[in-house]
């Protein structure tokens, strides 16, 4: 298929490798151009913005904000404007459901198609088109995009025929794994405080019921208590806490979880923690114990 | 070694037999005779009381409650009375600290040692002595117990000498259980009300980062809304709760998830929830966003 | 003076009523005209759009919500382009603070001056020029706007020179009587499950530490337990929390007990409280006590 | 009548005093035996031990804590112990529900009668006579202390013939305060990070709403920050909210707010607070805002 992809950071690149890998013939857009040279030597055509990258089939965009895909999206140069009829825009970033809403309507407006498609997986599984992708739109623009799918993720589940669907499935993923944080942060600094090693605390939970990548991966954060460089900032953690509680007020269910972890990424910023990892919201419950890291 | 275990639940009776598979020589009691007689008949002695089952050189306490373990250990019939000096009383169930830190000053008063050695898995696990085992004592009653931890567990973790130290885990363990299950309760109301099944997501999340035992198991009750017959009933999972947070008091540790879990399980008690498995608090998120099971 | 009100609810029209019995000359404006027939009676002028209310030298807006003020602002025949150089907007509703600060520097660049000037009082107070005003801006425009003030209230507070700083003033009162609200419920049904009647509850605090108006008025609607007709709808209780978050978010001050309202709110509307008064969020507290109101 | 008071705190002197201005036979008790002094001088008799100031219709027990009460209640020189067949045992402290129903059963057992009577006010208020009681017992009971009540306060309100109702009642208005506490620090922290004083935003809460004795003394000292010495120390605040916390867990009653202020507590003491006023949790608001006080 002809497929652009737009935002070329460390997960963008990586599927629009896989896409290359897979026989696509893939058109690249990043603001800093640079970005695309290494997938140009790989095959790729660079365009010069967003409505340039938009002559095939499908457009994909991997942003990290709901302003970036709007930067993207709108003007005489931006999507909307460069997609062709029955051309389908697929979003792959972590994206608020108002804005996928309001996405599906005026592609729906333009005759062109929108597919919400987050993706989970860390860039070095993007690049090896491994990734598990959650879609949701339309039957026919989802079996239009497979070909797409199967060249980026190992595993594509679609959840909805409505787009925001998808998007709140990966907003509440990205909210489970904060209450895994918050509950290591906690768990951690009350077995330290009764003097068990944090290390050895985390031995025990991984070999058993919490044998998941989840727990070691965080659990090895929060155990050595060193959150730089950040894998995740924690202004994009506290978005996408923000993010599923608007989509949790829109929906009217209640999220006492949501809010502690609202609390803990402002208390974190407010101590001065916007370079850390967003793992570093585990440090709160320490403080607050008096047990400050040394 | 000769030993004995006081309490023939599912999981003293595994345990038990797990010892006799390795070839101690084991003395149980417990307050309903009958359930000692599948043990008698793999070659267990039966004792008349407490201190009958404490003439070797361990026994082994596998209780549900503290006032429980009160129940045998004190007396004319009780463990301290029957234990002899420098006996090792090794306490497995899931206690209060508090009731360790008392029973670890009382046994030493009366010459004798005391272990906490709490375990982690279910009865199946305890009969095929592949149970884990945090354990926490003096050095020398660990090494002394050290074969009877061999057959009853595939792995023995020792956190600490000061026993209470183990409990802390084992509570904090299971508080860490409560906070997954809390935390599926919300996220699948949440994407249920926006239209994705709760099967769906659990697949998506036991698909990726959240691929361990604990979201396996309490995500399928979760999903499915089925709480009935309970695998851990509500109570007993409140009273886990409410000693950890009797231990984050002691420790001056604040937990905010603890406190949400306590409020959780008096609202399900308050409905009427006492016969449910402990994953039924999940339904309170479900109640409150307007979406009670049908 | 010469002075619009934009804004003919209960408050709107006694706080005009008011300028008019202090001698100023007053054009009122409304979108449904009939509202202005009393005040015309009065001696009021009647304006055909926001901008015809603008002829003075300042303009008070008085309308429920964000979106309203705009409605009135923006446009050819808004206040915006209605207000002569120099004119004053002063907005007496409860508005948030973004659109505060957003309305500052936009009158700014018209050449216009904005203040914020936010209302604590009913409509029969405000009928009697009694209201308690808290007002921020630059000090030449609040004291332009003095006299007008002087008519409409008993006291004036100038907070700050930044007009947003009396809407977060304004919005934190709300979030106080709110956090009273939620203890009132939680107190009455802990006591009354107790076996002690909430009226007599209600009467043991206010003879004593807790005689405020705040606790008599809330406090009745609690111990009673009827919330209709709602003197201040559940909605806008909602709202008015909203808005104290994300001012939160933004200075980055963690607010637990907001959240806590936050879900209250969610929950009062999930279950289909949308017509009830806002202390109606005190029967949540019952619910999951299990004591539902009959 | 003849009484006798045990417990010679601020709180119990004022209480003897105003029982002996109103001519009533009264026998004092208190452990350090010099602060009978004034009393004497008074025209109090000094009793030996607890059971010594039982010789008379009535003894009033004034102490801090369940464990002081059960050292003047059990052992030979306690009341239990001395106090006559129908002899009154009038608890006015603090306790805990649970004991009040313990001593409910165990005066009964000795043909005693028990009334719990929580009173409201502070030292100099008791030393007046203008106390307000809150009482619970047997009607016959209570009947017979009126005189005493009479003596003591300004108003006796009876709220149920089972005494530990009146406990909960007292638990429940030290929470009621606890939330004030709370809500000042949260919302105090938010202005003042917005640009406004704290004294400011005290007197517009106390000039309209918010105008009662609990938010003008706990306000300035929340706005004021200075937390020594003392009114009423971090360790009492917490005990109660312990108490409530436990009365809440009995009756099944979920208290977000409840479990809110105890991580508050223990916060307060775990950064070293003890010697604080309990109004010092409102600083940990202003901490979680990286705000902390010079």
């Amino acid at each position: 298929m002809r497929v652009g992809v737009v935002g070329l950071g460390h997960m963008g690149s990586g599927m629009a490798a896989s896409l290359l890998k897979a026989g696509h013939m893939v058109t690249v857009y990043n603001r800093t151009r640079s970005k695309a040279d290494a997938l140009v030597a790989m095959g790729a055509a660079a365009a010069d913005n967003p409505a340039d990258a938009c002559r095939g089939e499908a457009v994909i965009t991997m942003l990290a904000s709901d302003d970036a895909v709007r930067g993207v999206v709108e003007g005489r140069e931006g999507i909307l404007a460069g997609l062709p009829r029955n051309g389908i825009h697929i979003s792959a970033g972590t994206i608020s459901t108002a804005l996928s809403a309001e996405l599906t309507e005026r592609h729906a407006k333009a005759s062109q198609r929108f597919i919400a498609a987050p993706v989970f997986g860390r860039p070095e599984v993007a690049a090896h088109g491994q990734l598990f992708i959650v879609a949701a739109g339309a039957k026919d623009a989802v079996a239009a995009a497979q070909p797409l799918f199967d060249a980026m993720g190992r595993k594509t589940i679609v959840v909805s025929e409505t787009p925001k669907a998808a998007n709140l499935v990966k907003l509440s993923g990205n909210f489970m794994i904060a209450t895994v944080i918050e509950s290591l942060g906690e768990a951690m600094t009350l077995v330290e405080k009764g003097g068990v090693s944090r290390q050895q605390y985390l031995e025990i939970l991984t070999s058993s019921l919490f044998d998941a990548p989840v727990y070691k991966t965080y659990g090895n954060l929060v155990a050595n208590r060193k959150f730089q460089p950040a894998g995740f900032a924690a202004p994009l953690g506290q978005k996408d806490i923000r993010l599923t509680l608007a989509a949790s007020e829109e929906l009217e269910v209640p999220l006492p979880l949501a809010n502690l972890l609202r609390d803990r990424f402002l208390a974190l910023r407010a101590l001065g923690g916007d370079d850390l990892d967003w793992s570093a919201i585990s440090e709160l419950s320490a403080i607050d114990a008096g047990q400050p890291s040394s």
